[in-house]
């Protein structure tokens, strides 16, 4: 694919172009709503087109990624469709697949070629300023289709992942929810519920923290509005892992004051222990 | 204080022997149980003497560090004061301190000086292997002290902490207990049940994780029986902490389904987004 338009140039958006121009060979295009995020990457010199106008930006795009909030991403497939060249290959970076998968397969059902990614990358930081080449390196990107998908554009559509140097993971829309719940919705809200305890509970606590809390906690800073639409698009899902959650809290909490050995305690813990020492993490410093 | 006996060769007893080495102009004993311990302090070359005499370690020293589980600390206690001179300071790195404090300070009541600390330093990982002489860099130590406690070794242990590179913070042994519960215990608790609602509900999930999942479940991969020993020591705080945290998220789980501008879900997250922002974390890369 020689000519790749991103469309929105925050922390996934930028890193995504400048690891394309970094790898070099296609053209790179940045559309950005605001003029001032268009002089930003300018700039940043992550794009070799930078233009606040949408038709330019995408028409003759061989491949656009749409890099904006899932609360964003209808409106901007329907006007995108209205100027992307023939057989022209969409995606997208959505962290909920369900609706975008639905959604934006319908827009581009004729005019053009929809595959829904999920890059499993990113920080609590936000915008092109902490965007950077290497964000992708040995990291996940779960690629999703349905029925519909082309093909060919699938098989693109991962090569073009896998160039940035993620691992590619096929799921369904309704897997990758169900997974992306338990695994990163999930965890960002515990750590927002945590910092809310924490700071209902006894705020002296903020005193002391170490390493630990620092790290569990991390994901907290993430942008609220942001997260507030992810959360509430896979709500369904994300109420199960709350549940679930809440009773594995619940089985520990009854085995906390029982006298004896602690074997239940430590069983408890020895088997997170043993799961999560065999989970392979990305190795980079991502996030 | 010119004679320093640490005792425990673990991750804080290697760390903390590691920078009084490195600081120079004092004398490093450590103790270890086992005799391969002890061989390993001499290879890392953490101390100017390393035994498993426990007496011939505590005898001359003017500061006796007890780095073992909180589990095994009243036990041998009682033997190192049968050892160490009048007037020895004595001090620990226990993560719970109202037991430790209570029958600590007994057992040293006329044989030494006492004074309780912790330092909120540390790793999931364990051992001498894992030790390093900045660990304590930028961390936090509590220090704790009750009505029995001598005033100038208060003021010793505290500025023993200091020049090992932490911030001091006084707390009583209750309050310092109700601040871990919530900060510590409940952080590691919380990845623990994180890994193993997910191991129940969709393992799947565990083969797309990205840097926020690894984050915020690193406390996991600690030591179980460690970690079974303070959760139980501290089990009255710590279900308090479980309680709170629960009916944060019952909260949450109650906003998400709502119809409407997501307002809720927003504040809960921006709250929380706007104290972690203001928190000061330990900057080095301890942990």
């Amino acid at each position: 694919m020689k000519r790749i338009t991103i469309l929105g140039p925050g922390l996934l958006g930028g890193s995504i172009a400048l690891k394309l121009r970094q790898i070099g060979g296609c053209h790179v295009a940045m559309w950005a709503r605001r003029e001032q995020a268009v002089a930003e990457a300018v700039a940043a010199g992550c794009a070799d087109l930078a233009t606040s106008d949408l038709g330019a930006a995408v028409k003759d795009a061989d491949l656009v990624v749409l890099c904006v909030p899932v609360g964003a991403m209808g409106d901007l497939a329907r006007r995108v469709a209205l100027s992307i060249r023939q057989g022209a290959i969409v995606t997208d970076v959505g962290s909920v697949k369900a609706r975008v998968m639905e959604e934006l397969g319908n827009v581009f059902r004729s005019a053009g070629k929809f595959v829904g990614s999920h890059p499993m990358a990113g920080s609590e930081q936000t915008g092109l300023k902490a965007a950077r080449a290497d964000l992708f390196d040995r990291t996940t990107c779960i690629v999703t289709r349905n029925g519909h998908t082309d093909p060919s554009a699938f098989g693109e559509v991962s090569d073009f992942w896998q160039r940035l140097g993620c691992r590619v993971v096929e799921m369904t829309a309704s897997e990758h929810d169900d997974c992306v719940a338990l695994v990163s919705h999930l965890p960002h809200l515990l750590a927002a519920a945590l910092i809310n305890t924490v700071q209902a509970a006894n705020p002296h606590g903020f005193d002391i923290v170490g390493p630990g809390f620092r790290d569990s906690s991390r994901v907290a800073s993430g942008p609220p509005e942001m997260w507030t639409e992810i959360l509430m698009e896979n709500s369904g899902a994300v109420i199960h892992a709350i549940d679930a959650l809440i009773a594995k809290l619940g089985d520990f909490r009854q085995m906390l004051p029982r006298p004896g050995d602690g074997r239940e305690v430590q069983n408890f813990l020895a088997a997170a222990k043993g799961v999560r020492d065999r989970v392979k993490f990305p190795k980079s410093n991502n996030g």
